[in-house]
C-alpha cells in the first residue's frame, strides 16, 4: 500500500501559489469525467480537466459500449417495445440490490429519455434495429440488447421484460464509439484538457471544503484552483492490489481478468477518503460469468457437489458473481452435444459420456451426486418447467446423450470494482460524520452508483455519463 | 449517518489547554481495552482509560468467554491433548482466511502460552476438564472445548484437532468472569479509569500524529494528552444501521440478533478514518448458525432448492455465515425423529412426514429436490461417508423414518462485525498512504484482526487481550 505520492490533502494556506484557476476541475477523462466537463462547460463554466493518460477514454473506451437506457427511448419504439420509466426503476433496484439508492435510479430512470438525446446530440448514434441473442456485448451494429437478465426469473416477475441495452453503431465494441463522440465534444467545447496530468491530492480550506487539487505532470507538481468544485471522475480500484485485499480479497486472483486500465487504481477513492469521505460498498464487483450467456443458457451450471445454483439464463454477471462468491470458482457446465454444437464459443469439451453415470464418474464428482441433479432437472424439464430455479421454458428440455461437460474451475471471471465514494443523487461526496464536502463530486466508477451489488450491462457507461452531467452543473452552479 | 457529534479530527493547535495529560490514553474498558490499559501500566506508563458506560466491561462480558489459546496449555496438557504453535497457526490461517494476516496470526500463537499464564495470574480461572458435546458454548465450569471446528473438514486435513476453546471457570457465560479479572487488576493498577466519557475525535498534531482526544463527560468536552499514544479499543460497528449500510447491509436484517453493546457504534472506527486511517474487511462479520451445533451436526441442512451446502458439523459460525451469504437465510433443517429427540434445543418440528416424498410436498419444495437429496446422503451415509461435503462419519447415518424438518427461514444469526481499523502486529494504525499514523494504535473488534473473514470461538476475546497488551506496552514505550 505505501506509494511513493501521498494522496493526503494539502491546506489551501500551504498553497503557495495557485498554477491555474478555473471554476471546475474535472479528475480524469473517462465517459463520467468527459461527461462532467460537458456538463460544467454547458452550464458556463470555466473548466479544467486533467488526465493521468496520455488522451481521454479510460475505462470507457475499452468497454462494450452498452449503455442502459429506457422509459421508452426511440430505439425501443422503433423495435416494438414499450417501456416506462416506472418499469426501468423497479428493475434496476431489484437487479442492482442489496441496498440500493433508490433516489439515484428514480432520478435516472425519469432523465432517461433526455440523457439519450444529450448523447445522440453530442454525436453517439444509436441503429434502430434488435439483436435477440444472449451474449456478452453486441458486436454488430444493432442498437438494442437485452443486457441485464430482464427476462430472466425473477426480475420477468417484477417489471415487464423490456431491452434497454442501447448499442453504439459500429461493428465491434463500441465504448470506443461513446468516447469518440464525448471527447470530440469536449474538443469542441471550452475545455482546457490537460494530459498526462495525475492529479495525485485535494487541496481544502481551512472548513475542509474542496477547493482545488495537486496535480503531477512528467514529474512537476501544480496546483490548480476550483471556485466552484471539484469533479473526481478517476475510475474504480481494479488494479490496485493493496485495495482489493482491504476490500475484495477474492479478486486478487488468476482467474479474474480485470476491466479497465491501469489508472483504475481507486486513487481518486482514496484521496477522498484521505479527506474524510465515507466510502460504500466497497466489495461490490462485476464479475463476468466464465461462460458466455449463449452456452450459459441452455446448460445445466453445477458446483463442486454437482449441484445448480442459479437459473443459467440469468445475467451473466449474476451467474458469474453467484459462481465466485457463492460457489468459489468451483464450477461446471454440463450440457449435451447438441447444446454444444449449436453454440458457438472458444470453450472446448473437458468431458464426453454416453451417460450422467460416466460422466460424473469421469469429472471425479460422488456417486450419484450429478445423476440426482440431471433427473431432477430432467423430471421437470419434460414438461418445459425449472421449479428449481426457474429458468425460461426457452431453455429448458431434458438433456439427451451424448452429454459433456466443461471444467470451468480455471475460467476466466471478467471484474471491475463497483464500491467508492458515498454520494448524494447530485454527485456531492458525503463525510464521515454524513455531511457533504463542499466542493467535492464523484461520479461513474469512483463513487458507489446505481449498482450496489448487482450490476447490469450499460449501467457503467449511463450512469457515468449521467450523474457527471449533473455533478458538472452542480459544481458550476456552485463558482457563479 | 448524520450525528450530533463529529469524528473529525482536532488539530493539537486548536487546543486551548489540556484537561489531563498522561502518556497513554485508551479508549473502551472491553476486553482489548482493560488489558491495554494493564500492558500500558505494567511497562511503567501513566494511563487514563475511557469508558463510554458508567462501567467497563463491554461486548466482552455478555460474551460466552471463550477464549482462544494452545500450543500446549495447561489445561490442554491436563486434558490429555498435545498441541503445538505451529499447528494452532496452520489451523488458523485456514478457518479464519481468506487474506488472512499471517504475521499477527504467528504473533499471536507464538504468544498464547504466555498469555494463558497472564490471563490467570490476571484472576482469570481456568479448570482442567474438557467438554466433549458441540455446543455453541459451555455453561458447566468446564474448561475447554472444541471452538473453531477443528475437527470438521476442511481442517480436520490441515492440522491435527485439537481443542483450544478455553473457558474461565463458572457455571455460566463466562465472560463476565474474565472481565471481572481484568477490571479488578485495572482497579488494582496505577490506571486513572473514567467512566461516563465518550471520546469524539483524536486530537493530531501538525505532522498527523495523535497526540490526545476529545472525549464527552456529561455534555462537557475535555481534551487528553497522550503523550505516548492513543489505544482505541471502542469495539466493533454492528450496532450502527447506517455503517452496516455502507459496509454489510445484509446485517441490517430483523433475523439478525446484534452481539455486543449500543456503544458498538463504530465511533472509534469512524474517528480514525477521519484522522485518514485505513480500513480492512469491512464486509466480514461473525454469523452464528441458527441452529445450535448438537442439533446442526448429525442433520441435513438444505436451501431453497432442498440441496445441502456445507458438512453439517462445521463451526457454526462458518455454517451461519453460509447460510446467509450464501443461501439467502433460505434454509431448513431436515432430520428423523431420533436426531431430533436426541438433542434437545429450543428448535420445534415444522413438518414432520412418513416419507422424504410427503416431507419435500409438505415443505413446499419442488418434487424430487429433497428427495434427491437425501438419497444421495443416504447412499454414502450406509458406508459412513459423506464424500459431497465431508462431513466427519460420527454423524453419518442414514436417515430412518418418520422425518422432519424445521423451517429456519425465520431464524435467529447472532451476528458482531469483524471489519476494522488496518493495524501492524503493534496495533499501529496505518493510513490511506500505508504508513504508520504516529501514536494511534487499534485493538479488538475496532482493528481488523485475525479472523480476516472466517471467525472462531474464543478468538475475540484471545486477540483482543492478546493484541491489548502489545499495543499498549508500544504507547508506554514510545512515552518513554
Amino acid at each position: 500500500m505505501a506509494e511513493t505520492i501521498s494522496v493526503m490533502p494539502v491546506a489551501a494556506s500551504e498553497v503557495g501559489a495557485w498554477d491555474a484557476d478555473t471554476d471546475v476541475v474535472v479528475v480524469g477523462l473517462g465517459c463520467a469525467g468527459a461527461s462532467a466537463a460537458l456538463g460544467a462547460a454547458e452550464a458556463g463554466a470555466e473548466v479544467i480537466a486533467l488526465e493521468r493518460a496520455s488522451d481521454g477514454g479510460g475505462a470507457s473506451a475499452l468497454a462494450g459500449g452498452v449503455i442502459y437506457l429506457g422509459g421508452g427511448t426511440p430505439v425501443q419504439k422503433a423495435c416494438g417495445f414499450d417501456d416506462t420509466a416506472e418499469d426501468m426503476f423497479r428493475f434496476l433496484v431489484a437487479a442492482c440490490g442489496p441496498d440500493v439508492d433508490e433516489a439515484k435510479v428514480a432520478r435516472y430512470c425519469d432523465g432517461s429519455l433526455e440523457h439519450f438525446a444529450w448523447l445522440v446530440d453530442h454525436g453517439v448514434p444509436f441503429k434502430s434495429t434488435f439483436y435477440a441473442d444472449p451474449v456478452y456485448e453486441v458486436l454488430t451494429d444493432d442498437g438494442l440488447m437485452y443486457s441485464g437478465g430482464e427476462e430472466a426469473w425473477p426480475f420477468c416477475d417484477i417489471a415487464p421484460p423490456v431491452p434497454r441495452g442501447h448499442c453504439p453503431q459500429i461493428e465491434q465494441r463500441s465504448g470506443v464509439l461513446l468516447m469518440r463522440g464525448l471527447l470530440e465534444s469536449v474538443a469542441d467545447a471550452p475545455i482546457d484538457v490537460r494530459s498526462d496530468t495525475m492529479v495525485t491530492r485535494l487541496v481544502l480550506d481551512g472548513d475542509g471544503a474542496a477547493v482545488g487539487v495537486i496535480a503531477r505532470r512528467f514529474g512537476v507538481d501544480m496546483a490548480l484552483r476550483a471556485r466552484g468544485g471539484v469533479v473526481v471522475a478517476a475510475g474504480g480500484f481494479a488494479f490496485n492490489d493493496d485495495m482489493l485485499g482491504q476490500h475484495a480479497p477474492w479478486l486478487v486472483d488468476e482467474r479474474c481478468y480485470r476491466l479497465g486500465t491501469d489508472g483504475d487504481d481507486g486513487r481518486g477513492i482514496r484521496m477522498a477518503q484521505a479527506a474524510g469521505a465515507a466510502v460504500r460498498h466497497m466489495d461490490a464487483a462485476e464479475v463476468s460469468a466464465p461462460a458466455p450467456p449463449n452456452l450459459l443458457a441452455p446448460s445445466l451450471l453445477v458446483n463442486g457437489a454437482g449441484q445448480r445454483f442459479i437459473n443459467e439464463d440469468v445475467y451473466h454477471g449474476r451467474a458469474g458473481q453467484a459462481a465466485m462468491t457463492r460457489q468459489d470458482k468451483e464450477v461446471y457446465l454440463v450440457l449435451d452435444e447438441e447444446i454444444f454444437e449449436a453454440n458457438p464459443s472458444w470453450l472446448k469439451i473437458t468431458w464426453a459420456a454416453g451417460t450422467v453415470a460416466e460422466l460424473e464418474a469421469d469429472m471425479g464428482l460422488p456417486a450419484g451426486a450429478l445423476r440426482a441433479t440431471v433427473d431432477v432437472y430432467d423430471r421437470h424439464a419434460r414438461d418445459g418447467h425449472d421449479p428449481l430455479f426457474h429458468k425460461h421454458p426457452r431453455w429448458v428440455r431434458p438433456l439427451r446423450p451424448p452429454y459433456g461437460a466443461i471444467d470451468l474451475r480455471r475460467g476466466l471471471y471478467g471484474v471491475f470494482t463497483l464500491g467508492g465514494l458515498q454520494t448524494q443523487v447530485t454527485g456531492e461526496v458525503v463525510d464521515l460524520d454524513g455531511d457533504v464536502i463542499p466542493g467535492l463530486y464523484a461520479v461513474g466508477r469512483t463513487a458507489s452508483g446505481i449498482p450496489a451489488f448487482g450490476y447490469v450491462s450499460g449501467i457503467s457507461l449511463g450512469e457515468g455519463t449521467f450523474f457527471g452531467r449533473i455533478a458538472g452543473r452542480r459544481a458550476a452552479a456552485r463558482s457563479a
